[in-house]
């Protein structure tokens, strides 16, 4: 059983399930395994690891499946040759996420991938547009990582309506499971995007502390700020914020980032270590609202497949709502 | 044509669409409206003005149709005898929405209506079911008005696979059209709570320039902020802070609230001067992110019907997506 879009008819894929191209934790094996299951899988480009995207790249041409790649533009900027990297590898598609996309639009296209655009409102999904996106990727505040601040349920709808008769668009942010699917299928989008939700599977190249404490997560105990940018060096242009699961860290400098900033030297020095040893309650998890819908860590074959039949289930039982008066 | 879920039986109404109590604008007129549109139209008790409340109670009796009564809790803790007056006219339901409702909860329910009360994350659907809620809202961060921080999307399927077997839940925030109604049905809610539509409607009490602005506006346009409390001097408990639309005296102050408190004497009363204007560059009008969805204003009863009709037709097309494989 398979689900039909405009996205699946245009990447060529089985099921209209995409994989959020997560740094470090979307690697080859996990992205080989969404595309796998008939999904798209999507590299984590990341801030530009050339010696890690050059071994996933090659690891993937191995697996032999098709797969995209994403880079965060304002980060590829400084590096386009892993642009040329990446091209020479031949993805099927190329996500680009966070500024503007019209530098790097033709050099993609030209290589014959598809050009993806993740938006996070109305203004950079017309921009995405105009440069000359292929398919647009709807980003709500529920998502894990970066992201802004409009909610998915109506910024999908409000992109189907001024640009959906140009260009497809997947849901993103705040999915899990086949009601999300059935829902982003309701609301006029043409498929899905997961990040969290694949974050939690056996192929993922999460750590156990980390998968564990998404399990042990509600929807609730999640919050948006810049307090891992800022432990980690490497903060974002706005308006782009970090979602990551709370932690002992995150609740000591949320709403004190100016004190954060005065002991910048030694927190991040307690942060790169806390990183490196899996120390998760200093160390962000970057994960979304969705956490509180993820109970299991299966493999991710298993997430393409529950996803699209529970969809399935929803889309069949849908005509049983309705029922037809007399008047 | 109607859409029955375990929300319809509970109130006994035919369409799973309720009217948000929003404050002064859904007077009797717009609830009254939507109830005989076959929905549940619920006054917007608001902050306590008994001469408003009395006289718009008394005007539903005329009208005869059934109604609910909203009120902000943590305000209705103040004035609890507005409480006496709403049940002294046996409205069907009572929403509370933001503060602990276990207090009235007994009264609530043993003058013989409902309760419904409204939630903002998990933790807080936990409190209202335990304080003997019937009927949770789930309300996202993309509403109009007081909030808070969850998207809309993951909120109602945790809510739902938390507590749903034993309650029935209703999707609010970003909701304006039949998708929303469909999305809300898959994620596993029972109906939905709209307030910015309504508010774009013949019936509401919103005046008319403020209409104009939602009709204008994108869902690009709201920000989420304590500006406009601060501006008419009624700051609420944490963690609830207001969405409107931008507009001349938001994009003045968002982010520079400490040098709006040293200026609030002067601004709070420019600020009252111009709500009794309707200077709507000035007052806020308090839409949420679905204004992006609003285009005209019809009647409630056309909204009810046409949110209906377009739901079922996703509804009855889904089947038609699934595609059966040989393999």
């Amino acid at each position: 059983m398979s689900i039909a879009t405009a996205v699946t008819r245009r990447l060529g894929i089985r099921h209209p399930v995409l994989l959020a191209p997560m740094d470090l934790v979307a690697n080859a094996r996990l992205t080989g395994a969404v595309s796998a299951a008939g999904g798209l899988g999507i590299l984590g480009g990341g801030y530009g690891d050339e010696a890690w995207l050059r071994r996933e790249l090659d690891s993937l041409q191995h697996i032999g499946t098709r797969f995209g790649v994403g880079f965060i533009t304002w980060s590829l900027a400084k590096s386009p040759h892993l642009l040329e990297l990446a091209l020479e590898h031949k993805p099927s598609a190329v996500v680009l996420s966070f500024g503007d996309p019209a530098p790097f639009a033709e050099k993609i296209k030209g290589a014959g991938s598809i050009l993806i655009c993740q938006v996070q409102s109305l203004s950079y999904a017309k921009e995405a547009l105009a440069a000359g996106a292929d398919i647009l990727v709807a980003q709500g505040t529920e998502g894990g990582g970066h992201g802004a601040s409009r909610g998915l349920f109506s910024l999908v709808p409000e992109i189907v309506d001024t640009l959906g008769t140009k260009i497809p668009v997947v849901a993103a942010g705040g999915i899990a499971d086949g009601r999300g699917l059935a829902a982003a299928l309701a609301l006029g989008a043409s498929g899905v995007l997961m990040g969290t939700r694949f974050y939690a599977t056996r192929e993922s190249a999460g750590k156990d502390g980390a998968k564990a404490r998404i399990l042990a997560a509600t929807g609730d105990d999640t919050l948006r700020s810049i307090v891992f940018d800022m432990s980690r060096r490497n903060v974002w242009p706005s308006p782009f914020t970090g979602r990551c699961l709370r932690n002992g860290h995150l609740d000591r400098w949320y709403g004190r980032e100016i004190e954060l900033l005065r002991h910048l030297d030694e927190e991040s020095a307690k942060y790169a270590n806390a990183r490196d040893a899996g120390d998760f309650d200093i160390a962000a998890v970057i994960a979304g609202e969705s956490a509180g819908l993820v109970q299991d860590i299966p493999t991710a074959q298993e997430i393409v497949e529950r996803t699209v039949r529970e969809a399935s289930a929803i889309l069949a039982n849908g005509v049983h709502r309705i029922h037809l008066d007399q008047d």
